[in-house]
């Protein structure tokens, strides 16, 4: 990504930004309104609305008319497949469980690949009407009119950080129950309920680490560029790149991030 | 409270509205503002902000000054004792983890008791803009100029309920931690993180089961009315009056209120 210029960049930021307003105007209409819920043929407990499925459309569209070699990975719908190296990573409704009990915390996600690299991202809330942004030239919150650089804490020690994770029931197989149990022991304070939400509140510096488990790639893609253009680390749990999904781990520090991949690598497998 | 009539609840919730607004614009400078938080000096992770006390104040001296034989409970001063039946109860930042986390979830609370019933309680949000009102005349959502009639869902069976709670942690003794237990394994989905959010949730139809352990009336007090004028239930684990705290759940029916009630009361003591 050397060759990227911040004027290129803009241009995409602008976009994403276009993206993720369509998204909320689709959205907002059956946001806190009843009986718009069902749940996926799985049989788990995975609702997805009518507003998720048409904002992903809408998304579709306006992707595929300004740049129709572009890909398009989203949760809803089968993926575009690329006439060249950019793919667009869509999650009309991160959050749907807080998006079902009416709390203002899911968010729509949208990332721009290149090369399999995230080089932007964004988390808007369009309820609360702010929006999280960021890629190589940084990171920001964007409310109305204002505009607010993002940037991790100073680190804390793992026993004085703040851990946050969406639920303990992602946390399925030993060795996940291990590392939540191990890290909640460790760190000063556990908050759940956050979705994506927490992540950007790592990139503004409210939060030590932010993990979940059992990501796919459209659930953390648009993290990434959001939390290293505020300064913090994501990585898998294998400290690997974080983009394609997995188990994934955020912090504001290294030294942070190092000592959670430290307990994380003691878990028995 | 048969003699109370709508013009004077009117006129009190009016009032309310305008303690809200000025608790938000008190406390909104202090949110998402790193360096201005410190712990409570009993040892546990409890923080307080300069916000909260200076909220506290603003509100004390407006009540002082509109109703001077009111009495005043806060979370963080010395109440002020009533010449009168009425009593006004405050929690500036109910959701204190939420604040320092950055989370737009946590929300003011006030209440007026008459003769110990809550007979006003609001629930804002000053980020997301968003009030909640409730009492004897009905409860509302508030937001810009639009007011929207709060009404609680049609009741769920226990098995297709959703559950909300601040946090596992307040689960204590090993009752309260039977009762959490039991009740995540009986229903549809648990969701954590939301304090009294979730308890207007459930008001507005969200959200089916709220429960907390451990709360004061300045946590509580406010949500009897907002959920009560919904059409709601919300009581002690005991089945009593919540107003004054303690362990506190509130259902959308009598029916899911009893089936929760009798899991709690199978609880070893």
């Amino acid at each position: 990504m050397t060759a990227l210029s911040q004027a290129q960049w803009e241009e995409w930021a602008d976009f994403a930004r276009s993206l993720a307003a369509a998204a909320g105007q689709t959205i907002l209409p059956f946001f806190r309104q009843p009986g718009l819920i069902h749940n996926k043929q799985d049989g788990g407990f995975d609702p997805v609305t009518e507003a998720d499925r048409s904002a992903e459309q809408v998304m579709r569209h306006m992707i595929e008319k300004a740049y129709p070699d572009h890909g398009i990975t989203g949760e809803e719908l089968p993926p575009k497949p690329a006439a060249s190296e950019f793919v667009w990573i869509l999650d009309p409704i991160d959050g749907t469980r807080s998006f079902i009990c009416g709390m203002p915390t899911w968010t729509t996600l949208i990332a721009l690949t290149h090369s399999g690299n995230a080089v932007l991202g964004v988390v808007n809330q369009p309820f609360v009407q702010e929006m999280f942004l960021g890629g190589p030239f940084g990171s920001w919150a964007e409310r109305a009119s204002a505009r607010r650089r993002l940037e991790v804490r100073p680190a804390a020690e793992l026993h004085d950080a703040i851990l946050t994770t969406v639920a303990p029931e992602i946390y399925r197989t030993e060795k996940q129950k291990h590392v939540l149990r191990e890290l909640r022991r460790r760190v000063r304070m556990t908050r759940f309920g956050g979705d994506a939400y927490f992540f950007a509140m790592l990139a503004s510096g409210f939060v030590d680490i932010a993990m979940d488990a059992g990501l796919a790639t459209y659930d953390v893609a648009a993290l990434v560029p959001i939390i290293e253009g505020a300064g913090g680390i994501i990585t898998t749990w294998n400290g690997s790149d974080a983009t394609a999904g997995g188990d994934v781990i955020a912090a504001a520090s290294p030294a942070l991030h190092g000592s959670a991949l430290e307990i994380i690598g003691s878990a028995p497998a």
